[in-house]
């Protein structure tokens, strides 16, 4: 039985990191779990290890997450959990950026998220319950030069969250937006000997989300951030 | 003869507020001033009061914007002096927000903005001198509820100008984000009596943005905020 | 047992409200804490209900602090866990607020977590392990009117967190920062019958500290709001 | 005859850098201006230059300001621009740093800034008018390692501006705060001749102020971040 006080999840933009090791955590809660990616083949292992059910989905297409919706609504149910991880990243100088580049970062990171939250929000609302989790990052916070495209992709990530925070929370659904500092452990970027835990452990990332998944709403976390212990900020 | 470093100007987004100010400012110092906004119908009355030329541009095409920087180059030679005010606002409920209303936002507050400081960049870098004035508003730095698209936008084009002057500045091009706080002062929108110079005035809202165009590099200003004495924050 | 892996805890500025609840959820792990506040009398029934120690200081003075964190020593252990939750509060137009209550608002919720910082680091350094958690309040990232004391405290509180993480995380030391957004609920604050969880309830407060106090330091959290879901922000 | 609507100036923690710049400025426009600083000896030089007036003051100390208000009101009038540019700094680690020097930095840079806005409100807030601008650093916005109590001050003194600027400006007083993000030129410290203007020219500050004392009350600025061009950020 679940220790968590929401009955189904889907994570969009779900990839072998933080997504992998939050629906793990949530399946151990026996939780149904959609796994959403444009690319769901990479999600097979996690599939066959979870249970989860992976669909696909193009989330900068506002259509394309209204149908991911309607499906995962026919699987597990309305999600009463829903987690952006989808992210669009392109660098270089502002002179050579291709445009078309950077509006697909700016729809995969910001208006992917808002279809998210918009199709969340007219399930959740009318039940007055729900709990929807943003991955933004220190860009969303600090732009960065030869990096704008990230930077405006995650300003407008944050700007989405306090913006949905204020409507939503009132009506019962906890929004939260976390500030990811740093990169992310991953089996292609282990960390170095003297450095133990020098990059975010997906495992301990995911463990603060069910954590804030867990608040009573007299004391909802509305921004959190997270970064390694020797990381410089 | 001018008491400003730049010799020309382009003003995207204009209409008869800050940008009409600001136009009549840069003409009174003999600066050739071309004004672009969608429909340049309704800047025919500045024209003929300054001299600037109005050119049409849809700031959310970059192709579009490419044509305009191209058109005021061969005009009044490349820009030295950029001012992006043009903004895109939805607003309701999340769950009810049309999706294509809401790129289309986003599109004029922020992506539009970047094909700007992309064009800007192309024509000051190799010249190592330029002014990129960006208007932002308060919802750049709080989103509000049921604003979440304007929210996106104001935050995007924060991040823009952050990155842009992390990258720009030492290649002596001055970024400058303008935090607008309050209603800007319209034939529409007079003050009431009893609180006078309750709205922003463009004239002083001009003034500033000249004062910052004025700026010794020793010493330049990233990031100004503007209210009305009397506007709560 | 504990699943928390700090044996010894030192609450300064202790009341009924979060020092109470973090108190019992510390004990109900076993482990040991001292409670300090300037009045212990306030204390007893918490002493009595967990078997906490009470010791008095007035947290403004550095040699009481000195003292308090000797006898805590004695008592318990070098403290492993430092919770400072004490503020000063003085509300007035600024011309005619008393300099000297001024000072001592300062004093207690600035200076006074400086002097707890800096005996914390004296004994967590050299054993390369801690953790130090510092509550603030929305007057931390927001100065109010009429309260300019409390503003200057709160925000010198979040500058010391701040710098402190920058400095200790590296040598193994889990600095935390909470921005308390809302009132917490007292005996003698209710919420009303219409707005239930319209207060923070402390356990709530509570049970997030000890969240942090789990946290594995490659995803430490510096920062986390925490406002009730009604609460306007 | 001035350019400026204030008619007498009083500079508090005067120095040659920001403060000399800033009173040829005024002086230049014929206002009156008062310099304070703790050692006056070092001011003979300003003084015989542009005719200030010299008096010493503790701003640490909440009856030495009231009496340098005192002594400013029968030698120039009320003064109806106050500036205050003094701060103090002690660096080292945590664990190192003296209390009593902690303490006096936390009172230099941030109480005494709270005694001068206080006798600079009791003499405006009755007339109306009046401009208080408080001299800040990146460090009332990002508290580094190994500088607690600079970042305490720093960070205090931006709370006290924003609360003051949200109680006095609706009572026509504007208040504004200046981040200074660099180091400030000096002859001690040239610019090297490979980067020239990397650091902030004192005159260049200065005119800011100057600009920000001539703002229109429709639109004040509230927060100014300056830096030189090739500054990191």
């Amino acid at each position: 039985m679940t220790t968590l006080p929401y009955g189904s999840a889907l994570i969009i933009g779900a990839g072998p990191g933080i997504s992998g090791s939050l629906t793990r955590r949530l399946r151990a809660e026996n939780i149904p779990v959609v796994i959403a990616a444009r690319n769901i083949d990479k999600l097979a292992n996690l599939v066959d290890e979870t249970g989860a059910i992976a669909l696909p989905v193009d989330a900068s297409d506002a259509s394309a997450m209204h149908t991911l919706f309607a499906q995962t609504e026919s699987r597990i149910g309305a999600p009463e959990i829903v987690v952006y991880n989808a992210s669009g990243r392109v660098r270089g100088p502002i002179a050579e950026l291709d445009a078309a580049q950077v509006e697909q970062a700016v729809a995969v990171s910001a208006l992917g998220a808002f279809y998210a939250v918009q199709q969340a929000a007219r399930r959740m609302v009318p039940k007055g319950k729900g709990a929807i989790l943003l991955t933004g990052a220190t860009a969303g916070v600090k732009g960065f030069a030869l990096s704008a495209p990230f930077a405006m992709g995650k300003f407008a990530l944050r700007g989405l969250a306090q913006s949905a925070a204020r409507e939503l929370a009132p009506k019962g659904i906890h929004v939260a937006h976390f500030v990811i500092d740093g990169s992310v452990r991953s089996d292609q970027r282990a960390d170095p000997a003297d450095a133990p835990d020098s990059t975010l452990d997906p495992d301990a990332i995911a463990q603060t989300y069910v954590d804030v998944l867990r608040q009573h709403r007299s004391a909802w976390a509305w921004e959190i951030e997270l970064r390694p212990w020797v990381e410089k900020f």
